[in-house]
């Protein structure tokens, strides 16, 4: 075959074992704690009818599709989100369903955007959502669940800001922007608030709808970001008293974090009237979670309440929530932090060879070890014992086995530790002790083998 | 917005959780196989440049390919396997490489073929490769891989029929069937022989190359099915004298199935001059994996050694061998065997809410229960014993949780089990020693709570 060149679609990328083993052990932990609340795993697929898709995202959304026409000249696209799937598979299955219907999915999904720093074309997006309950409980519990996914990672400050868009609607009204495309605008717009500043978040606003610098001037006074707890909202809710749904968006807040707080986790909660959320389909509360003394990888999990997206397939009322899991900022916030360890080398232990007629009683010796949960590696070449050494080094092993084929028939390896330099002789009937001393722990830490008593 | 029908696209699935959960742990259990033998895990973007794509798997291939114009009017096209990407990323991280680069990669690939039972458009694929190693021994390495796996899944008989690319040139050389077209023609047809017979075959492949009805006889004599060991191979081996390819084939497989016969694995791997394997790529070991007794599954995970696809990006010699599981063929075994269980239930346990006022209480309980690796779905709608039992019951739970505030303020709930009717009050911090009983276990079982000593 002719040379072709290898490369990437740009805004694509490949994640290779050292951060791809990281991740992995990022959504096993999310994963338990989806599970731990009674969340039942979904996939759905990647291409669906365009129509599907089309006009739930708003029009912007809709141009970053993924679309073109399949071998049978179909209409499709690639999934842009995991929610709209979600919906479609809820409009299908409506009548089998018993609710609510508690699911997460962990998929990728695809935007045709402008590739950035940390903006991908392909990436995957961790959802967990409860549909077909409209009590304000089931927001408190899809808040939990995010609560507990940080908790569970080792997170050591987070706080979730939380918003409902009946109240922005309130003050919308109060201060009088039309509803349908310029509240979407200032919406947008209001949600930079802590990116570009009360400034020039007025000047777009101006700009955008027309509002006069003193009604924009009202409105961000109205949704004041130093208000952080439910009771500091009587003059707000005096203000709206015009308002009914602003009144309700008050009422539904104070009840949530009532709700939130009985149940354990008000320490993570605060109200943030400026919170917006882009996406149209939002209908009541919104919420985003950030890293506290490290805003800069901006929300790593947020979502809300969109009581009106199922409809669209299922012709039904069915209310849902849920929350959505910013798995790459978490990765990246997680590595940097150093609350998840990576690590070059893909097993726990190199297994030396040193002579090619030995392979078979090193592999039954790793195969001893396997079975105690040890990660082995056995070098294929045999080679001098200086070489193995130097190789396993390169690999970014910290210990290595060292045995021929009589040792392995007596039952005993020599394990060295290539950082302190140090050499001990195991015994292969006895590594249910020592074993679990050289594996790399879910912190990342491994534990000398002179911890571990012999035999 | 407008009802849109709520559909899926022919030949794509859902997995609903019952189904998803049990592929879920199915490929936990696979991919602690893969990383116990030091595969590290990879993932590449579902879109690449349909150049880096075309060529690889022949004619037949590239039309199946998902092909299409992205956004930037790129010729792009969605991967159909694991491999050619795999290559493609070798190609291009080739100088950083450490040898013998081992990785396994678990994703959906996606084929435009003829939607049948069984086959699917998209499905997923669970692929191990070993790069850069040309020895035989990563041949054997990967075949014990493959045997790992089916034995960690508790498959009780299996085996894995083991080929070599070059006895078959040998033989179709001897017989007189043309390089190129013919030949991958006459190996295609020869891979159905246990499908179709041997009648078939030889009327297949007189009409398809216009090989005598005598020359197509003779092939199969020599391709005899019943050859199983390699101390039987000897007669091939004299009526291959001819053939230097042939002849390296016969002493290639001596030596691998001597390999791992050493390492403890012999039983479970037999010769089968038959497997040919459908993709042009392969350059000697083939091999294939059935369940004895359920071969009607077909293979289950097959795969060989591609010593040039490599080359194609990379320039460099870089032998490869690979295996890759079928993962639905697989999960449908193992549920229909009775190996993998399913349940209905999301969660362990169903914890009963009776007023709306406990829910801060119930769901503090459901924590400390979390704690302790138990999966708890709590209630989010207030209702009476009978109804919230019945829901349970619907929803295929076993056991309920029973308490209010009070109780639960008191440390104590009520542990019913819907199958026995009984019900035993339980200790909440003592559930470390009760809430493993509840829990549903990797095989599938329950353990009533009464083996359970109580605090």
């Amino acid at each position: 075959m002719a040379r072709i060149e290898a490369r990437i679609l740009k805004g694509f990328r490949d994640y290779l074992p050292e951060v791809e083993g990281a991740r992995l052990r990022m959504l096993d932990v999310v994963r338990g704690v989806f599970e731990g609340f009674g969340f039942g795993p979904l996939q759905t697929p990647a291409i669906e009818y365009a129509d599907v898709l089309l006009g739930k995202y708003g029009e912007e959304g809709d141009k970053l599709l993924y679309r073109f026409r399949d071998n049978g000249d179909r209409d499709v696209a690639l999934r842009y989100d995991l929610t709209v799937p979600l919906a479609r598979l809820v409009g299908q299955y409506h009548g089998q369903m018993r609710w609510p219907f508690r699911r997460y999915q962990m998929a990728p999904v695809w935007r045709a955007e402008k590739p950035a720093r940390g903006r991908f074309r392909e990436f995957m997006q961790c959802d967990a959502d409860v549909v077909g309950e409209a009590d304000p409980r089931a927001d408190a519990e899809i808040m939990m669940v995010g609560l507990s996914v940080l908790k569970a990672l080792g997170v050591p400050d987070f706080v979730m800001r939380v918003n409902d868009r009946r109240v922005l609607d309130g003050v919308l009204d109060v201060v009088g922007v039309e509803a349908g495309t310029p509240r979407v605008l200032v919406l947008r717009t209001v949600d930079k608030l802590p990116k570009i500043g009360r400034d020039a978040v007025i000047a777009e606003i101006v700009a955008q709808v027309g509002l006069s610098v003193a009604d924009c001037a009202r409105l961000l006074d109205l949704l004041d970001r130093s208000l952080e707890r439910v009771d500091q909202l009587g003059p707000l809710r005096e203000a709206l008293a015009e308002s009914d749904v602003g009144k309700a968006g008050i009422d539904g807040l104070t009840e949530l974090l009532a709700t939130v707080s009985a149940a354990g986790f008000g320490g993570q909660v605060a109200i943030d009237l400026t919170i917006a959320r882009g996406l149209d389909y939002y209908t009541s509360t919104i919420y985003e979670t950030f890293l506290v003394g490290h805003e800069e990888y901006g929300s790593v999990m947020s979502g809300g309440r969109y009581d009106t997206l199922m409809d669209t397939f299922s012709g039904k009322a069915t209310p849902a929530v849920g929350i959505s899991l910013g798995v790459d900022r978490l990765l990246a916030a997680l590595i940097e932090l150093g609350l998840l360890a990576t690590r070059p080398a893909p097993a726990d232990l190199y297994f030396c060879l040193f002579d090619a007629a030995d392979y078979g009683s090193v592999v039954q010796a790793a195969t001893a070890l396997r079975a105690h949960g040890l990660k082995v590696e056995t070098a294929l070449s045999p080679a001098k014992l200086g070489k193995q050494i130097q190789n396993a080094s390169k690999r970014g092993y910290r210990y290595v086995a060292i045995a021929g084929a009589a040792e392995i028939a007596e039952g005993v390896v020599q394990i060295k530790d290539l950082t302190t330099g140090s050499q001990t002789e195991r015994r292969l009937d006895a590594a249910a002790k020592w074993a679990p001393g050289l594996a790399f722990g879910v912190a990342g830490e491994q534990i000398t083998p002179s911890g571990v008593s012999e035999d």
